[in-house]
């Protein structure tokens, strides 16, 4: 686990607090304060069917990239496919926090909401949350990871990533936090992902750099194929790095884009791990398949499949299941150019089965830690997707979890 | 259960055997004859990653659509991803039935498997089927049940089905049967079915009935998203009914076509309804979705959800699922027009929740039969897809299945 949280990032502060959703002591509700005006970038789900914190953020961004000062979040509802007053209860939300923070006028206020879909928000609950969680912001790293746990359903784990960067002159933190176990098969934003930098970065150059990361971590994870309707993950930068913002052109560029895809392929390892009854973590290489896109989506096609899942659950070195997953991906490639491992014990070479040592395709799959390797043999063009076994638990999660 | 088997029709014989691939007295190989040559028409699995049967079958079907005499059908065994000897095996299968029932030269044999991928074919006992099957051929009812248990492999019912349909002058009976319990994602065909009929029918109309019957009946149904590698929807017309050939301008051929609907459909359902670990039978009916194919997309859509089908097997009207599931179909509709329906109790009405009467949906959700009513209030355009849940007993049976 890593030691960052998003209080690591100079400048932000974060609280989790119980607002009595899930009732009883339980952490439910959490807050995130930038201490100055941040940028903000975000990527929502692509899910027709948006849930009103969704609709509202996307309301908020389009008005302005800038003067963000929050993050509020609550588990347990959805606050989906709640009408008209979804979209209501999302408003009063953001400004119940500005409220409660005292924030100028002009500052915006980004909601998050993940639970049950269909059920109104509870906003005496939501009102009681806003009040105890800004009365105990701090910026230690226990504020952090209560945040970090309050966001979390049927997660086992909360998760949270983080690392450094020079910028030149100026050494800038960026760290984060998500949730989410179940259905999960992001489409350009995974479940909820909040990431704070105290780099000063440009809106575009914040847009720019995590489309580049969430389309390589957030959206190469998969664990059940079903795309949630509050998919969103956000990016603040409030600048209190001190360093003259960094653009597009930018030589900082590459260096600031490439630690906020360490973070965000960290953050989306942790939660295609922490699959809902996941006994396996599985990493799919796809190689030589012509693009990134399409090695990503025969990876994507496989980490679908129900029956490489449970096969792997099994630890069933079933390996024709993998292929004839991958056959129904609708990329084009030759299934006798192709070549399957399991760890470093190869299965199909060329299109022909090679003899299984059993003994030792057991041995691999017994592992926590199962890669497989899926080349393609066309042009250059690889991916990788992580994703985890399919389960009896999984099963039993989802047949009881509204109840 | 219907009390059609493929038998049923005149002129076609049948058996199933045991030629010990499934080990002991379990019936594993099975054999369709036509005693006159028949027209064939057949779809195939769209998935990349053909089996050797299928190969051979397409090849079969692009020499001749005329001449066809038999089906031999081994289960245990895919024959897929088997290499260039996989195709020799298929060769040899069809050689060897020629030769057992002493056919004329230019005769037709069609090849089917299923089973295991990635195991060659052992062609003994291959042969020891067909020997055994020659010999053990019969029109009986009986026949035609032993070859439909036959071809089953996790499918806990055999599934036959048929009718009868007047032809003007001339009544004609129709009559199948198929196998699939996993691994069921049909596209443009499912897992095994053959259909036999008496009429007599141009090549040309029997390929479009079919196409058309396919699209309605076996496209609508999915177990677990996952398209096998064998898919294939056989049908045979041997002409012995005695009517001057339909062709498609003939004003007999829509109640033909219908009558093969009707085979169709009732096949598609026994499948669907048997899936593997199956405790529900749910029916997914999607209107005004502005097309048939719009309809069916956002209606597979929601029976390939993981999190709807483990709700509908925990018996809980989590609704949510299946409107979150519609929406990342990839089918444009407006969530606010949609109105969801669980059985005859509305839960979404023009995108507002109706307060959920929770006994009386737990009372529907009790019931074996499930309907599932998705109005998405668009043009007209519905289409009725059918799938069983995701059980516990899925997990198992995938997790053990090569074992």
């Amino acid at each position: 686990m890593s030691t960052y949280t998003i209080t690591s990032v100079p400048g932000f502060r974060a609280a989790g607090v119980a607002a009595g959703l899930k009732g009883g002591s339980e952490l439910d509700f959490a807050l995130v304060v930038s201490d100055v005006p941040a940028v903000a970038a975000a990527t929502f789900t692509k899910n027709l069917v948006q849930a009103a914190p969704v609709q509202y953020d996307r309301a908020l961004l389009a008005r302005h990239r800038t003067h963000i000062r929050a993050l509020v979040v609550n588990s347990k509802n959805a606050n989906a496919v709640t009408g008209p007053q979804g979209l209501r209860d999302a408003e009063r939300m953001a400004a119940h926090t500005a409220e409660a923070l005292a924030l100028p006028e002009e500052s915006g206020v980004f909601v998050m909401s993940t639970g049950v879909i269909g059920v109104p928000l509870p906003m005496e609950k939501i009102e009681r949350g806003i009040r105890l969680a800004a009365g105990r912001l701090a910026a230690t790293p226990e504020a952090g990871i209560d945040a970090a746990r309050a966001i979390m359903t049927t997660d086992t784990r909360h998760k949270v990533a983080g690392t450094h960067r020079a910028l030149n002159d100026v050494q800038s933190a960026i760290a984060g936090m998500a949730k989410g176990a179940g259905m999960i098969h992001p489409n350009m934003a995974t479940m909820l992902a909040v990431i704070a930098t105290d780099a000063a970065v440009a809106p575009d150059a914040l847009d720019a750099a995590l489309t580049y990361a969430v389309e390589r971590s957030f959206n190469c994870i998969s664990v059940d194929g079903d795309t949630s309707t509050n998919d969103t993950c956000l990016v603040l930068a409030n600048g209190t790095a001190g360093n003259a913002p960094i653009t597009i052109d930018d030589p900082r560029f590459a260096a600031f884009q490439g630690a906020l895809l360490d973070v965000c392929q960290d953050l989306a390892r942790q939660i295609a791990f922490d699959g809902e009854g996941a006994t396996k973590h599985v990493t799919i290489e796809v190689q030589n398949a012509g693009s990134f896109e399409a090695a990503r989506q025969i990876g994507r096609t496989i980490a679908t499949s129900p029956l490489t899942k449970t096969a792997l659950y099994g630890r069933d070195a079933n390996w024709g299941r993998v292929l004839a997953a991958a056959g129904r991906a609708g990329v084009d490639f030759d299934p006798d150019a192709t070549s399957l491992w399991f760890g470093d014990l190869q299965l199909l070479a060329a299109g022909s089965p090679v003899g299984v040592d059993e003994a030792r395709a057991l041995e691999i799959l017994s592992e926590v830690e199962v890669t497989i390797t899926l080349d393609v043999g066309g042009d250059a063009g690889s991916a990788t997707v992580w994703t985890c076994d399919f389960s009896h638990e999984y099963v039993t999660i989802n047949a009881e979890y509204r109840t």
